[in-house]
């Protein structure tokens, strides 16, 4: 089957007219998990996978499946393509529906062009991977993979105050599958890629070796606050001062380790915050990431023991709070390859990196081997109106897709 | 006049009194500048003026003056003694008033004991020292001193949008005297120290050399807002990393400056302040204060160069804008030294140091020789209900007043 297109047109038309479902008047585009606008999202996606003449089903936690063939326990385990169709607030468009669509795409292109697999090939849109409504976030995928239990996901309460398994049923999506349904031979996910990194080193495709783990922490530093004009310097106890060094601190530390971590001050608030007064408390988040589970933990070990000293020097309490962590995720690496031939086959530039953001993916690798494929995201955005990839790289990404499932066809032959 | 003691327990209670006037239905203590609290205080220290047979005048900008002898332009220069009467919002009992209390004991005491002083004695509370209802603070000082022009400081508009004339008219304290109707041979004010020194060190007395110049800005700095996860250390350009390597040059700089500089970031805020964002924008506020002026303007020229530094290492935009600038006062030296004579004679342990605070003192120093003494204050704590001193150390303080004037009425036999 080598030398298939993707039908560019309708890939971004489709991606078009999702896109045109769940904005407000001010034109915002708002499909959070389990609404009104993401039921009318739902809907589209089921009525092109019916007119493509797949199969539809969903599952307890409303995952959506559209489904090339015949699923049975006894039969070939399918290849599953997926990512989400659930947004942020005020999202952009390709966030998670380009996976989606370009399965889809993919799936109707080998189905138009006489494709006769051996094993069923799957489209999944899961439920609730932003977790902006109800967290966690990749929820779908988690009850899918069966790392979260099916009935406390249904039983989450909405930053609305609403029931999760409420209003599926009310918006049609409370399937009657059991969540893992079927256990995949395979999972591959087109998604774009949120970063800058691809647009800035001029590359097509980012070939995904794994998804980073993520610890994030609270520290609060309380010193003594004071008259900023009458206490001498070696009388304070700053707890700005003390901040500062915490971010000074995991700012070199992820700059010494090159690439391997990343750390994050996003959040910091100062008590009183008033302009002659010596800062008496400051709170301040932590977003560490990592690849390699050991780094990740290591820099954590070393945060630590920096607090430790930090304390002791400035006089100034420190506690730090952990928020939530996960471990890194490691894709499979056959299938890494294969993307990666998939690339070279049709002669785009690539470089395996590794995920920033979290993804579906990361809970399917834990039941199939996994994979996922990347496209420039323009300026790095993403979560943002102005999230874009260009059409032709959309395009070719999503045609990397058809060649990586079109090579696991024949590999199975 | 030797050997005398001011009345502890009259001055102790003029102080609880003053403390009753202005208290919300919480207990709440706040006498805004011109306010109706304000002419319940005025009417207070009008009225214990005259009970002790002192003349009052009234200026136009408000500040009332209890006047011991009779003022004339041909008469000898009269000896000012002086603070304030106004408090900032749920304020404590001393600041301010403790001064002009201890001044109208002072004269009351000589008054009482037969003194028969060559020139007047006066005693002032001045307008509006607090400037937290209008703007600039130590208001009727400056008019008082000829470097705010009247008319100017007339037409301020409040926090709560009144014109002080107005309200000074309102409140019966528009007085028809001209700022200025008199120059003082000498200007004494005694104070609260506001700070953790004279407590830290155990001493009685500070015998105050001059006021701090102060120098405050506002930085921003402007960095690239991105995703915590995908944006690779290298590639940001973080705001808060850079705004923590301000604040660290900062108190590098000043803990350097043994003593002689003071630096400050009060305020701290984070834009978009996500835990999962690269900060995009922080602004900052900078305090600098020195007593030295050569040294308080290095410290700016320091900074300024830092900051430029800073811009081209971090990739941000850094822009600093200058808030407010006071150059420092340096006080009369024979009139600090009689100050410490007087401490020493009262066989209290004292030191000599600088106001960190601004003080109503400063803008008498333009035209006067002028001299300050401070009392401890319990943990360096003010502008808050638990301002306190020692009611023995409230009375020693009064003391060494009393025997300063007495050693400049001796002085002029």
């Amino acid at each position: 089957m080598s030398g298939l297109s993707i039908n560019a047109e309708r890939l971004l038309g489709h991606i078009r007219e999702l896109a045109d479902i769940g904005r407000d008047g001010a034109g915002c585009l708002t499909r959070l998990a389990a609404s009104g606008n993401d039921k009318l999202g739902r809907d589209a996606f089921v009525e092109w996978a019916k007119s493509a003449g797949l199969g539809v089903r969903i599952d307890r936690i409303g995952n959506v499946f559209a489904i090339w063939g015949r699923i049975s326990p006894e039969g070939a385990a399918p290849l599953l393509i997926g990512s989400h169709i659930d947004t942020v607030i005020d999202a952009g468009k390709l966030d998670g529906c380009y996976g989606v669509l370009a399965g889809l795409e993919v799936v109707q292109t080998l189905k138009e062009n006489g494709a006769t697999p051996d094993f069923p090939v799957i489209v999944a849109a899961f439920t609730n991977e932003e977790g902006v409504r109800f967290a966690p976030d990749m929820m779908g995928s988690a009850v899918f993979a069966g790392s979260l239990p099916l009935e406390a996901a249904l039983s989450t309460i909405g930053t609305d105050g609403m029931i999760l398994g409420a209003e599926l049923r009310r918006i049609g999506y409370a399937g009657d599958e059991t969540p893992g349904l079927f256990r995949p031979m395979a999972y591959l996910e087109l998604h774009i890629e949120q970063g800058p990194v691809l647009e800035r080193e001029g590359l097509e495709i980012g070939v995904v070796e794994g998804v980073q783990g993520i610890s994030w922490l609270k520290i609060v530093v309380k010193g003594e606050a004071n008259h900023a004009g009458t206490t001498p310097m070696v009388m304070r106890r700053d707890a700005a001062v003390a901040a500062a060094r915490i971010v000074t601190f995991l700012d070199e530390m992820a700059q010494a380790a090159k690439g391997k971590l990343v750390a994050t001050v996003g959040c910091l608030s100062v008590t009183p915050n008033a302009i002659n007064v010596v800062p008496g408390k400051v709170e301040i988040t932590v977003d560490l990431r990592s690849p390699i589970g050991a780094l990740l933990a290591s820099a954590e070990t070393k945060l630590t023991h920096f607090l430790e000293r930090l304390a002791v020097q400035t006089g100034c309490d420190v506690i730090a709070e952990k928020l939530s962590r996960t471990d890194p995720v490691l894709f499979d690496q056959p299938l890494i390859s294969q993307v990666e031939n998939a690339a070279v086959a049709r002669g785009l530039s690539h470089r395996r990196m590794t995920s920033g953001a979290g993804h579906d993916a990361q809970m399917l690798a834990a039941i199939a081997p996994t994979a996922m494929l990347f496209v420039p995201s323009k300026g790095g955005i993403s979560h943002n109106p102005r999230e874009h990839t260009e059409a032709q790289q959309l395009v070719a990404g999503a045609n990397v897709l058809l060649e990586t499932v079109v090579g696991i066809l024949d590999a199975a032959r």
